[in-house]
């Protein structure tokens, strides 16, 4: 889904504003996946170093720095910015609401592509559809995956009226695209993620924000939605393997101990799993 | 899974020859996949232009030309090669055996990564479970998915001895990797490609042969088992087109009608497709 993203952002800049105009600036400390181009996509060093070279064209600035942002996008003629509006890998860390914003003024009036990477944060995770509509603004291609089809293998690409014809017949094109049982899978998922979940996600966050802030061993929760991110005082590995010992499966991101539960985890499976996790925090 | 076979042969070789050494050698006419390094490996011009820059580090030679492969490789202390055995996309034409012997003798001899593209070619499709094995050779890496989970979306990289330690803990991964029931279809129809099923298709190849040989309108068949191409006096793209009139679908490869049947179709299901097929060449 990433690949194709930066594929619409490529060719719509190369169609409009000619061949020089190609680079994608992305957020340090972002993730945007395993093949080479999204390893040079993904804003942190060590991903680069065992597969070099990467695809040129892809330059990293720092979160929340809108003028940096916009020096760098000028500098190198830039053809699209791609953004995590909560880096998932990088720490469970959403983005300043002002900068988000600010990224979609700046790229509109500059006729540079907005590309929001909604791989883990789509489909309902945040509280909402898509993450980026927590911030207010509309992206002009949306890259999604993971959760889309209820766990069957599906990535897809949402791309706005402003983009819709840059990629035309035999452009691109994937064996498994539109795989028939896999969209089926989707079309069940997305007929589910409804006002009710969607809300009952909101109550889930707030219910282990509840839970978590202020315990023992607990620092702080972040994220949004049911993409939590807990600063432990003890180290994150720690943490989650002893959580394991009990029967509750996290994972780290950086420094923290990230929750991606099921968004229709029942209530009592949430509060119990809650409460393994508090223990081992202490 | 071709992006993951490009990175156990970079990283094989940067490993033990050094930073400088990572360039894959391609053949001219093949097709290797839609994203941004899979295009620069595939050796077709018209695929590399509308979004670049691809990645560095691709270069493509003549296919059935070891010396100036040979030559390519030493000027540009290659990494890796990376074949398909039959060039589907470039129009169902199968390397010339000793070639390919070549390829691997050479390879061998010099350290250098033989990566074998079994994406169109694998699971049976050639008459062999991959299509090198009608070749007498062993690939370093084999690339694998379309047919192997029967429908469902799986790719699968297969990794020698040589190889099998290149990537360590973190260094690959993907959301879908070994998603548990695309594995479990594979499971399934790897039990099912068996001699009796390898036979089947071997037979069905045979019909195919001698049905369109020499039937009016058909200049050559080329491919291997149930990989079919079909060289036709009238343009490729009006036979394709009067055959799915007439309830039959049918693609082209450059100039040439592919056919890719299951390879479980029935005979009395194929003859009749067949017959359409000739009906459309005359």
């Amino acid at each position: 889904a990433n690949e194709c993203a930066i594929k619409v952002g490529r060719k719509y800049a190369a169609d409009k504003k000619g061949s020089g105009c190609y680079t994608v600036i992305t957020l340090e400390n972002s993730f945007h996946g395993r093949t080479l181009t999204t390893l040079a996509a993904t804003g942190q060093e060590h991903y680069h170093e065992l597969f070099q070279p990467l695809t040129p064209g892809f330059v990293s600035v720092p979160a929340n720095d809108i003028e940096t942002l916009k020096k760098v996008a000028k500098e190198t003629n830039a053809a699209a910015v791609m953004i995590e509006c909560i880096q998932g890998e990088g720490g469970v860390l959403p983005l300043d609401a002002q900068f988000v914003k600010d990224v979609r003024t700046f790229t509109e009036e500059n006729d540079i592509i907005m590309i929001v990477d909604e791989v883990q944060t789509g489909n309902g995770r945040s509280g909402m559809l898509y993450c980026y509509q927590n911030f207010g603004i509309m992206p002009d291609v949306v890259s999604t995956a993971k959760g889309l089809a209820g766990g069957l293998p599906l990535g897809a690409t949402l791309i706005s009226d402003k983009c819709k014809d840059v990629l035309g017949f035999g452009d691109h094109g994937s064996t498994f695209g539109g795989n028939p049982v896999c969209c089926a899978a989707a079309i069940s998922i997305l007929k589910r993620i409804d006002d009710k979940l969607l809300s009952e996600v909101k109550e889930k966050r707030a219910y282990i924000e509840k839970a978590l802030e202020g315990a023992p061993g607990v620092e702080a929760i972040t994220g949004m939605g049911l993409m939590v991110g807990i600063k432990t005082k003890k180290p994150a590995g720690e943490v989650v393997a002893k959580c394991m010992g009990n029967g509750v499966l996290c994972l780290t991101a950086k420094d923290k101990v990230r929750l991606l539960p099921a968004l229709n985890i029942p209530m009592d499976v949430l509060k119990k799993a809650i409460e393994t996790i508090k223990d081992a925090c202490r």
